[in-house]
């Protein structure tokens, strides 16, 4: 799970992340959810941090009312890995919930 | 609660908020908390995101790993006013219960 993405694999995992994309010369993958209010937003963020910490593996993420801002990346590796697909996965599983 | 508050009202406000600094030209106050890991600064959020939820009054903020940089400004009124103001102290209260 630690080991960098190949620009390649990087690409490839991308398709598989609608509303994803990179960010940081590769280094990062972003995403901006919009959601309906502030209630919706962080409920959204409290389900993505259980998910988070379950993982060990924790996002930087800026609030502003409804929208949340996320960037990922390994910060040990140095860039995206397996475990930062992973969280952004699920982050689009828990948006859908909200019809996102 | 809508009014801008002067300049001197912001400094004295200040001189009451230990740890917040004026940034955007006096226009937001700011704060970063340090926790000791994740689960405290989201346990953070959580209870301030509920407090602010119940003011009608949302922060602009940022959360990574074990920090919450936190960017405070009442945006109807173009700055600080005494939203701002309730928000930063309910904040250090809360982060205090952290013995932050």
């Amino acid at each position: 799970m630690g080991d960098l993405l190949s620009d390649e694999a990087r690409r490839a995992a991308l398709v598989e992340l609608p509303g994803w994309r990179e960010a940081d010369g590769g280094k990062a993958f972003t995403r901006t959810f919009t959601f309906r209010n502030f209630n919706e937003a962080f409920g959204f963020m409290t389900r993505a941090a259980l998910v988070a910490e379950k993982n060990d593996h924790h996002p930087d993420w800026r609030n502003v009312y409804k929208t949340v801002e996320v960037n990922l990346s390994t910060h040990d590796a140095g860039g995206i890995t397996a475990r930062d697909v992973a969280l952004a996965k699920k982050m689009n599983e828990i948006a859908a919930r909200f019809g996102i």
